[in-house]
């Protein structure tokens, strides 16, 4: 690869990740290329970095911006909504790939992104994930704010992390809500935000009776999961969903989850009275 | 116990399961006493058997009422939204087991239920699964209507079964969406037809991608689960559901899952074009 080679290539969706993670890749030293996906990433925040924008499906797009970049690390981070093959508008690069791309939309995201990941590797990009490239990113373990959970609340979390790791292995979801020993809500295509309403929901219809602060949001990384891709991720607004789901806090699996804006987060926790905790280890 | 023990205290909760189970009692030479459930059971249905309403945590009343037809078993079938223990009445006898049924109510329906029956055996009385009085509400293997799963709905319903038992140690929920490999939904606190909602509105928003008619609503008990309580249930209005959430047909775990109405549930399923299809044996 060119001399260039120091840069990093970010595929970026939306939300404030992929800026969180080019600031700390220029902090150590390296040049970023971003790479905005249209629909999804934020074209203010992208205005103050080279970028070309690109939409999915263009993958001859992709490569050829990579590499006059003279990028050979590429880093996927930021939300995106799971495209459909249909909505796809595909170069002559990505028709090339297509049996491929066929075969990674055929089961979950951790699948499907895999597979794509393989795809970039056979054109020779290496790909990375966020965490490699800002590794404070990741959630470390302890207490984040000044609530803390009461032991109810660590026994919800442990119970969340074990039903995590069960259905690690079908690719479903990163996510669960577990009040008073009792599981709630259990994450798959709706996403977090989905299954957070769904408790607000369930809470105004007299479905959910336990009282309002008892319950955790649990997330962690997949056991299965390829962790170069789509990291569980919270942030400020994930705080403002668990005070309107009624429950008591949040707690991840320490360095399993990315923190987007980590001091909006921690600042949106003590003004809503919740606790926000990293859990040590596997267990 | 009295000369009238052949007699069965039904414990009715809404639709028309409570009915199916005291008819198959009557043909098979028993008695019935049916316990409405105040807010839950059908009062149009329950007036053609011998009956008394009884609201939850009027325990004394239970065990007077069934002391007095002359029962020994007690069935407990049908629907209920789990109660709250602050929207109990209880009257004397249920303050007496107030420390057991406030602990009853720290977990999952399984354990909630469980924990219950335990409290009826106490004062003597024998709990029975719905499918001992009436072993012909349970669904067996093969295909039950004129539509016949895929390979691919095969494989789904197969993946469906794993995450089932994968989650069955948990008390979580016996039912889960498949579509083309990839897990869609669990369910947990919102029950079926919630999450049978929730596909037919991620679908409408654009955030489910496969096509009409691809994808399994499947249904199992929980293998933790003690079969006498809240084996999961099927029928015509399932039907309409997994219609409406655009899914090509149900499977089930044969011998798992009670079916309400049977004809009904099929003429619908055949009139819509899904299958509804019974998988032999546990994995």
């Amino acid at each position: 690869m060119s001399a260039g080679s120091d840069t990093i290539a970010i595929l970026c969706g939306g939300g404030p990740l992929p800026y969180s993670v080019a600031d700390a890749a220029l902090r150590s030293g390296r040049n970023v290329f971003l790479m905005p996906i249209e629909g999804a990433a934020d074209k203010a925040r992208v205005a103050g970095y080279p970028h070309g924008w690109i939409s999915l499906g263009q993958y001859g797009r992709i490569v050829r911006l990579a590499r006059e970049a003279g990028a050979r690390d590429v880093v996927f981070i930021g939300n995106l909504v799971r495209p459909s093959l249909k909505d796809l508008r595909f170069d002559w690069r990505a028709l090339r790939a297509l049996p491929r791309i066929y075969r990674a939309f055929r089961g979950g995201d951790d699948h499907l992104l895999k597979s794509i990941g393989r795809i970039f590797e056979g054109d020779g990009f290496r790909m990375l994930g966020a965490h490699e490239i800002a590794p404070e990113i990741l959630a470390p373990a302890g207490d984040f704010g000044a609530f803390k959970p009461s032991a109810r609340d660590v026994a919800d979390a442990a119970r969340g992390l074990a039903v995590i790791d069960a259905i690690g292995a079908f690719d479903i979801g990163q996510a669960v809500v577990v009040a008073d020993n009792r599981v709630l809500a259990v994450e798959a295509a709706e996403g977090t935000d989905g299954m957070l309403e769904r408790i607000a929901g369930l809470r105004r219809d007299g479905r959910i009776k336990s009282p309002e602060g008892v319950g955790v949001l649990v997330k962690a990384a997949k056991p299965s999961q390829d962790r170069r891709f789509d990291l569980p991720s919270i942030g400020p607004a994930t705080i403002a969903a668990v005070s309107g789901a009624g429950l008591g806090g949040v707690a991840i699996r320490a360095g399993d989850v990315i923190v987007a804006e980590a001091a909006a987060m921690v600042a949106e926790a003590d003004r809503a009275g919740l606790f926000v905790t990293g859990i040590a280890g596997r267990p």
